[in-house]
């Protein structure tokens, strides 16, 4: 017997995945295509329902009670829309409704990717029994997510924690949305990289300049490669001490390919969060590396899913 | 017949006042005391004692069925200690459990100041009927408070909301908190003030070199006055657009004494929104100025009490 399976469409840039979830966070079924992300709407979705097909030809399909979406942002979820930014054809795409229609009218959920992957942070990962928490994505972007009073807030359009575009440097670089001083704009794994190469860092031999390289760099002592992500480190702590100034998390989850860079990112991270974290309140906090792996995404969106189809209102899962 | 009132406490550096508040929100009875703020922890709280018996003496007192307290910061909702800056008297003070006791063991429930105003611009202001908002006061200090899904979010400490001390410029002047570049830095009526005398602005006969009179040389078209308004807003504008991608507010209320300025803040403050709040989610946000008055911080109390006694479940008042 599986009752109360979710189905989960974990939708990005790259690919768009889909699951059944069980009440446990195991995933039961899979499918999975490349995104054309470069092709028009239709041909988008058609690859979103094409996904959906080979989930609703399983035998288990009867016991999915619902979907949640989680997907690259912009999202907005009060009108079931999504516009991601690396999908052009996508602009203010009613992908609730299509969803909606092509699994026969089942509740459909939608939240930012962030936000999913937070909620697969809270349920089985370093978040878990945490009330307050706020989980970060530092990857080739800087997103994320926030639990507040026990629960995921994905926040009325399911953007919520959207910390990568807060600045924290009010004259600083412009940003590509628009303002200034971003903390991904600093911290990115991108924004490491071409730091590190303005600074004098050059890549070895095999030619990768990528963070990644920059982080294996730093860890050999390269004195540029570890100031690029010591700068990365200040930037997510005087975003990571607003949050927790603001809302009163008690501990930042840091997963994304950035955050594989292990201690070249933590150990300067936790010393600029003593220096930015200082009200008595926000001194408590605790930075854990994320534990949820590549399936964060479906796991995350199947969590979210709304039992009364309102966002604020979500976490079907049982912590 | 008056069933349901709530009595109120609002406690701040200069002084202690206590009101008995109906359901409408209205204060039926007040008390006030000056703040011996430079007596020892005792000497306090018998004036806290004094306030309350002004209270409990009324015929009245019989349909108090709870207190709220609003108090300068920082204070501890989960210990119900209290520790203001501007009261070394009291640290780490057991200010509900003193008060609990003074009243004949009815439920109290603490808030800071921040918090406590903004539960009364919800209830009766600027945010009523604004599910997701933050209000700040803007004066000597810079404090503020949340409203999220429709509800009071005070945070598990009665903090949340304290946009003074979160980092916009995170290479910028040390703030008496410990961090660099806090809202309060460069937005607080004594940091507008300081910033103009250093930048050549001189006061006039009155001798009066308050914010407030850098905001009438600014009204008058003073350059320097105008400049350090200018950056106030801009300080006000990142936290306030921070606060929006964060937690996906949809209006920010400004009070307190600063807000005073009017257009000479409010007209630089909402240009320098549409700088920073560029995500699609974070640009409808409204900027307002506060409405309730010198009672807020007593309607705010009264508004926080918590009925099951629990900060994150507060919000006793019907909007």
């Amino acid at each position: 017997m599986h009752t109360d399976l979710v189905a989960a469409l974990d939708i990005g840039g790259t690919k768009i995945a889909g699951a059944l979830v069980d009440g446990g966070g195991r995933i039961l079924l899979r499918a999975q295509r490349p995104t054309p992300a470069h092709e028009d709407g239709e041909s988008v979705m058609r690859t979103v329902e094409d996904v959906l097909g080979r989930l609703t030809v399983s035998p288990l399909w009867e016991h999915a009670m619902a979907v949640g979406i989680g997907s690259a942002g912009p999202v907005d979820a009060s009108a079931g829309t999504v516009s991601p930014v690396n999908v052009p054809g996508w602009r203010d795409f009613p992908l609730v409704e299509r969803v909606h229609r092509a699994v026969g009218g089942r509740p459909v959920t939608l939240v930012g990717d962030g936000v999913a992957m937070t909620a697969a942070e809270h349920w089985q990962g370093a978040a878990r029994g945490h009330d307050n928490a706020l989980c970060l994505v530092v990857s080739t972007g800087v997103g994320g997510g926030l639990v507040l009073d026990g629960r995921l807030h994905p926040g009325p359009t399911g953007n919520a924690g959207h910390i990568g575009h807060i600045s924290v440097d009010l004259d600083g670089d412009p940003c590509p949305c628009g303002s200034r001083g971003c903390v991904e704009r600093i911290a990115s794994g991108p924004n490491i990289a071409r730091r590190a190469l303005e600074q004098g860092w050059r890549p070895g031999p095999d030619g990768d300049a990528t963070a990644a390289a920059v982080a294996a760099a730093a860890r050999a002592g390269d004195p540029v490669a570890v100031a690029s992500f010591r700068r990365a480190a200040q930037a997510l702590a005087a975003g990571i001490a607003a949050t927790a100034t603001l809302v009163e998390i008690d501990i930042a989850v840091v997963g994304g390919g950035v955050a594989g860079a292990g201690d070249v990112l933590f150990t300067p991270l936790r010393r600029a969060l003593r220096e930015y974290a200082t009200l008595s309140f926000a001194q408590r906090l605790q930075v854990a590396p994320a534990l949820t792996g590549t399936d964060a995404g479906l796991v995350g969106a199947a969590a979210a899913t709304a039992l009364g189809g309102r966002p604020g209102e979500a976490a079907a899962y049982v912590v």
